[in-house]
């Protein structure tokens, strides 16, 4: 669940960032990658039917170019988001600006933004500043920790995850930020996946489709989906690595880039004290078991019970109940770490110090068994503490 | 919103309560009504599929007594639910012991209880003492208050309200506690109204019906749907008033004491700063105008913006965009107080300090207008405070 690791840098990409004031912190904010020509992406987004204008940019942009990209031109401090047709107008413009410094078309530079909502997008900011940006690029694992470094917002730490690949020298690396507004639907937050295999933009986006499903779209902070989520999958195809290939390894590479940077942010969620790794077994199908998931992940009562390493299963089974799954009660069980503390749907004896002691670990683990098929589901989710409502709840964060 | 005003005793109740035991602060936690031969009565429970033993008992009892009410026994500190057969059982020993000192059947006695789930219901604490509970029974309005206190578990105040019929000298008088797992689905909490008007068991299910569709089903402390929910309606007759010749007035009553309760438990939500008065207006139907102020109210960033009276609509705008409800995001307005904050989806030119007076307010409005059709719904709601999360993290509370 760290970032540590080392770090392998897949061919073919630089990186940079610099502080443009985007943010009034004056820290990092504009961050860049320079990807090879011929470089293939694939990219999935928020299903918010709010979107931000770089979500909009970077869409339309994709189809474009037929899944080609050079440049990912990325800000945080403001999300670029309800902020109309101007705020469209600027995104195109920081795109056309990039694309002109690399004399590429403008729909070959892939938008992101992160931060508040709402407010005028400043793009002369960024447009200013872009030579600065271009001179610092630099192929190398410091500029991409830079990089990481300039995208979060109210993250604590940069979130990094890397997989060489055995079959000749290529490499998949993640990068990602997010600590709220996170309750991904199919895509989550930023999210940066680069490799230097070769492959179409079709095979990426099957890939990508496929390691989403099993890290970004089962996790949950505070059950709130942001407006600006995006994961984007570049190939620069430098290692001469054919993705048909070596079709298992990059998919499980991918798979644990993916689920490495979904649980680092999860880790870092806004004020999160215990990560809860929660298991729902014997459901129907995969649907039932993530809307169960997410019915227990989202309740409050739950949450704050986590809080507080309170074995009170009662309240588990209370949101078991009104999460629209018709289970049974009398056949539901509940486990917290090894031991069952609710065996069809009543208690059971259980040590009550040692489920204490298990809730207390920074990451702790509980089942809920319907006894109605055999499908099952980890998702991943976090108390909720004083400390998430401070850090929200100061004025316009 | 406050319990305060006169109360008007309807004719044909006796009230009582006392300390049995139930809750470890030695506060009263049993409370009886005692009502007339040929009480009527109609009752709503929780959607909730895991239901504590007294809704399912209360729920046999009134098609079994087909609508009719003898004695109301209502406990605090145990919830009895996820208790099995033997939850069950106790449940209906202690209708049966009730029942036995009024020479009435076990079904004409309905039964309560809240608290905490999953632990055996000491039944014996509650027989032991019901000779005591009995002889204290008597129609004021002292006792009244005394049973409303009785009821209470992290509320911190009893929760009256009562309209006189001026038809007559008939009265509408309720009683509720709540303030935490609220959010009511056709029914709520435990909520008692009384009143001395004749009539059918069908005729007041309607009434009852259409008084929640307005007030319990509309609003929402924490998202969490109890296991014990239960608004019960009982009318002794002995006022001598038909329903069916004052029909209006007794609706309005009605709905007056159901809208006043539900306030006073959003009000006493635990922990909450802020009521806010939420409205969505110009919605297509009355389903999409509650699927969208669930999702607002639901979120834990408008929520924590809420706390901070913070005019941050960005955040009420995402979670317009992740409610389901298929909005043209072009289209939508919110307001603060009088004033628009977004028009059209973007920032609207407003005084923020106005806006973030308006919110520190200890109610406040707040409009969300979807130009999509021309049903409206007021919703109450809350914010979310470090005190909310500090009470429901206390070890098994």
């Amino acid at each position: 669940m760290s970032a540590s690791g080392p770090i392998f840098l897949p061919k073919g990409f630089k990186f940079s960032a610099i502080a443009a004031g985007l943010k009034a912190s004056g820290k990092p904010d504009l961050a860049l990658i320079l990807a090879e020509p011929r470089t293939t992406a694939a990219a999935l987004f928020t299903k918010n039917r709010i979107v931000a204008a770089p979500v909009v940019v970077g869409r339309a942009s994709l189809t474009k170019s037929r899944g080609h990209v050079r440049a990912v031109i990325v800000n945080s401090g403001n999300a670029n988001c309800a902020t109309g047709p101007d705020g469209t107008r600027v995104c195109r413009m920081v795109c056309a600006e990039t694309a002109r410094r690399l004399s590429v078309k403008p729909w070959e530079v892939f938008p992101s933004s992160t931060g508040i909502i709402g407010v005028p997008f400043p793009a002369v900011k960024i447009t200013s500043r872009l030579q600065l940006l271009f001179t610092g690029a630099a192929a190398s694992v410091e500029h991409l920790r830079q990089f990481a470094n300039a995208i979060l917002t109210t993250d604590t730490r940069p979130k990094l995850s890397s997989v060489p690949l055995r079959s000749g020298s290529g490499a998949v690396t993640g990068v990602a930020k997010g600590s709220g507004m996170i309750h991904p639907q199919l895509a989550t937050m930023l999210v940066y996946v680069l490799t230097d295999i070769v492959a179409t933009p079709a095979e990426l986006r099957r890939a990508l489709k496929n390691a989403c499903d099993e890290s970004f779209n089962v996790i949950s902070v505070d059950g709130d989906t942001s407006t600006n989520d995006t994961v984007l999958l570049l190939a620069s195809g430098v290692s001469q690595i054919q993705l048909r290939k070596v079709r298992k390894e990059f998919e499980k590479a991918l798979l644990d880039v993916c689920q490495s940077l979904a649980e680092q942010i999860v880790a870092d969620g806004e004020g999160v004290q215990h990560v809860i790794r929660l298991r729902v077994e014997q459901a129907k199908n995969r649907t039932e078991a993530l809307q169960l998931a997410r019915a227990i992940s989202h309740s409050l009562l739950v949450k704050t019970a986590w809080t507080g390493a309170d074995p009170n299963w009662g309240r588990i089974l209370a949101a078991v109940g009104r999460s629209g799954v018709p289970v049974d009660p009398k056949r539901i069980s509940i486990l917290i770490g090894e031991q069952t503390v609710c065996h069809g749907g009543v208690a059971a004896r259980f040590d009550e110090r040692r489920a204490h002691e298990e809730l207390l670990k920074p990451e702790c683990r509980v089942t809920v068994r319907l006894a109605r098929g055999k499908s099952a589901l980890e998702f991943l989710t976090t108390d909720l503490t004083p400390e998430y409502v401070r850090i929200n709840a100061d004025y316009s964060t």
